[in-house]
């Protein structure tokens, strides 16, 4: 079936490559001119504006928006609102806000246009491998775009089966889910964010402990000068935590050891953090997500004003001063030593 | 090769089903006699008591030992010491705590019996499986006993390879690692624990916030009903989380979607608490694998001491009184309240 | 000068029984009639409904709306809305969020309304003690109102001074504070009670460890029975970790050394959840104020659903039963045990 | 009485001078003749040595050490158990972990050498203030020492008396505690320091989030420009929050509103980590005070290896590219964006 992309990025264009190959026709249109000629030089239209992209749709038109959350994403729906018409659908297949889309969904209902959601999970990895999508909103419209979350989706591929889903939805095996009203895309792929937050935390603090397990504070005979290599690939083989994120991990470890060519600084989304206000909404303590998040704040700081209040206090109440620079992990400042005498 | 295995529980007895499956001869011993039988009518020669087993095995003797940390293990180990000469090697396949190791290598030596630490990863499925093993000891009785460890190896299967790791020691992708000197196999392992329970309880929150998303103290717009199982399933295929732990997950999900089954106790082992140590030891900030050990202390306790000093507290400076049923999520007793006429 | 009152529960009814011992007229408003009745007996001026309590009111009026945050005090500010004028103010001295009050103050201003949010701590003993006020809004109005907060502050007391804030803003001497433009009073409150969980769940785990240093877990030599009254009396004197919240605890522990008249289950208020919602929007990492709001969460709870997602995994890879019980610290159920012969 | 001190630092010698200025008798002991000399001048008498010191004490001798816990303390406990005789006694002051009191207490007790452990806390102010003293030892030489804790304590000061203490132990109110055996004084000080990180932090975070409630990423409407020094005044008066700790910060920011002479680093002594050790060992959940030691860890590192992990994984997955400097709060590097016409 044919498929209106905007926003050609590198999720956008590889969505319209992967349908291209299972047979769909697709119409692109991105503000970067080169993009949309790249994407017509391998099959596409391309929309010359958005005018151009929504005329070169048949009725009911099916467009996918793929651009980055917030501003950006709303102020093209509101644009493409304009040019639609009734029974034309709407699939924010970015990282929105869920209770965003309940508000979109909401108005365009009103101009009889659908609204779907779609959080897709795949990465840079999805064309090959397909995406995981979890898809929000009106059953009806759902089912007339199953051809392309079918193509987009990875297929069962040679994932054993779980037992006991027999008669159970047949598109979950496939790699895409219903998950509910609109809204509920969007809110299971913040939470698979959230997630895989706390997932790259627990695994990154492990390797952090077995890399400092030679620090000089350490006794002599409790130092060990482990490969971290090599122990992030034997975990990928008949332990208890093999992942793709290890598989990722032990990749990255192999052609660098060190991790030298990183800065340490982490960004985040906003996936995380909506789920952390999620979890607070349902009053449901959350204290792995929550500190995996924190943990990517506090890498983007050189100092938070919370330590400098710290040794303020410290400061005021025993005249500690700190050192300029890491101590390393015990403290110095310490009285008058006396060195006993032989 | 041969091998003695002292303990035939859940972990020693199929360790001894899959070496002898691969062509090794084994003698066994555990304090019940029935355990040996059933094995020995498998094919292994059973010790009728530890002084017959050790007798049973041709020097230098390799015994392996496979009981619960701490005292039940150094007991065995004690015991052993004064049966076994010079020569001869003690492996420890349990969950010990790897500066134990650290203390009985150093008492062996003087006897000159080797010492051999093996984190043993893989549960109940690894006899099918494969054991991961991460393995701490002196290179030449760790060559020697190469042959059993690839036996017990789940090898390479059809684990995609990592690029970059040619060149590098084979055993790895087998699937064991010689880590370091005595210790540094136990330590591995207990990292490794550490990081699972950090996964599990990224999980667990995560579903926990997609099963409290339809409570009534959310706006009804709000709200959502999910399927977990099938959203378990869904994550399997093409996101970022795909995991063996998530695989785990979704099957117990598709056999019983509530879980109520489970009483919600969870406990833990030393591993993760021997992680948290390390972490302080070694003055790294290991936010998630504690709070993923805290979980589980606090699911086994029905209020904490700290809980009523909050709500003593709250009676002191606001008058407060906690109701003695949870309150859900927003607080109740609040003062009197004008209900604004029409 | 004179103020109007609505909502006459422990902290209104306080705050107008404070304002006439310090000479001012006060009329006073509630939905139930014995509340009004009580403090026109104490020289209040009592409305009969909200227009003849307004009514009473000499132009331009002063109103405090001292009523549970949320619907309720939304509810109530529009009533008064359309029964007051232009010139007249509205106090919102309720825990109402810091963004319904920016909403709500740009709502009113059309109407040539003046709106004042005033976060108003210390609970049950403020009407001795007074109050700590901190005040979001217009110059003008907030200085036309300075003679009531002057009232209900606490003055200087025998607080010592602070070095350094001569010549600085006289009002935070007496316990009160201009904090900015509307909003800015309940975000501070919002912080201090943000603050305030941190506090009082960093005592509550201290003695909770102290309480729990005899458990039968632990070596007998390292075991010790403490008082734990008589440590947090002591703590109050010339430690580093005095405080009020400290002294209360000492009052609740002489009294019932156990606490065992509190259950256990812990309420919040919005407050908490506000400063989270807060750290997060600011990407400020704010770990103990998350996992104070969160130990509360949990206490409200049996057993979450993650409690039962973990020991389904465990089930899962390690045939791992969980008591139904809380099996104390250490894991009981582990494989057979070989208990060495004599 | 007299009474011998070890370690004339900050602690050591504020303690002499205390005692001195309440009628003691004291003979001083330090490796820096200086700081001999510079109490002789004030009246105590001066060892030129450490036997000279000894040999200037009347039996039994009560010798107190003030010296850096650790290895320091203990080769002075060791030089001083060959010198001195029955029935003396040695006082560890200092900062010492619980479990080596109680294995030095063994090893004195078989030479009939008394030892106490006392946790002091009071710091630089501790010479005004008095020191807050936690005991552990035997009663009997508790009792013979009472009028060095008498003479040292803060007394009961203008500090309001606990309802319902009548009847109980006097020293208490005094500000001095015996509170159990040997190791119990050290470890009741222990959770005293664990509980004044959990403090601070929580000021520390609450602060913070009040100096960025006025960064760019927040909508302009929403932010705030707030005077921290007046906050941290204003609640000293009347709210829920006061403490010693909010004196001394409103304090130090009254100075400096920036505190921009602190570095950010912030070290921790031991407590703060055996604080988090005996949580693990009890088996008691204390996430408050564990995250406030992380928090110190992490303010010591420019990066930590855990980072370089997290954005591994996330370049390995989504080809993320993080930038070299902080980039502020929200993700920057996101997919061609499509800009609406007009």
């Amino acid at each position: 079936m044919q498929l209106g992309m905007i926003g050609l990025g590198r999720m956008g264009g590889n969505i319209v490559r992967r349908l291209m190959k299972h047979g769909h026709s697709t119409v692109v249109y991105d503000k970067d001119p080169k993009a949309v000629a790249a994407l017509a030089a391998e099959g596409a239209a391309g929309g010359r504006s958005l005018q151009d992209f929504v005329g070169k749709l048949d009725r009911p038109r099916n467009v996918w928006v793929m651009l980055p959350a917030g501003r950006i994403t709303e102020a093209m729906i509101d644009e493409l609102t304009k040019l639609m018409q009734a029974g034309d659908a709407i699939i924010d297949g970015g990282n929105s806000f869920w209770q965003d889309d309940i508000r979109r969904g909401k108005a365009l209902r009103e101009h009889g246009i659908h609204y779907v959601d779609v959080g897709t999970s795949g990465g840079v990895w999805g064309i090959e491998r397909g995406y995981c999508m979890m898809i929000g909103g009106d059953k009806a419209v759902i089912d007339r775009l199953d051809p392309i979350f079918a193509s987009l989706a990875p297929g069962p591929g040679d994932i054993p089966r779980t037992v006991g889903r027999e008669g159970r939805d047949a598109r979950i095996e496939q790699g895409y889910i219903h998950a509910g009203p609109i809204g509920a895309g969007h809110f299971v792929k913040m939470i698979h964010n959230g997630i895989e937050y706390g997932l790259m935390q627990a695994y990154a603090e492990g390797f952090d402990i077995l890399r400092n397990a030679n620090i000089e504070a350490l006794p002599a005979e409790h130092r060990f000068d482990f490969d971290i290599a090599d122990i992030a690939e034997v975990w990928r083989r008949g332990s208890v935590i093999p992942s793709w994120l290890l598989d990722l991990t032990a990749s990255a470890l192999a052609k660098n050891p060190t991790l030298e060519s990183y800065s340490g600084f982490v960004e985040d989304s906003g996936e995380g953090r909506w789920t952390v206000n999620a979890a607070v909404d349902e009053a449901v303590p959350a204290e792995v997500l929550t500190a995996a998040l924190f943990a990517r704040f506090r890498s983007r700081k050189d100092h938070t004003f919370a330590e400098k209040v710290l040794s303020a206090m410290r400061d005021g109440f025993g005249g500690h001063k700190e050192p300029q620079q890491g101590p390393g992990p015990v403290q110095q400042n310490a009285p008058d030593i006396v060195k006993p005498k032989a």
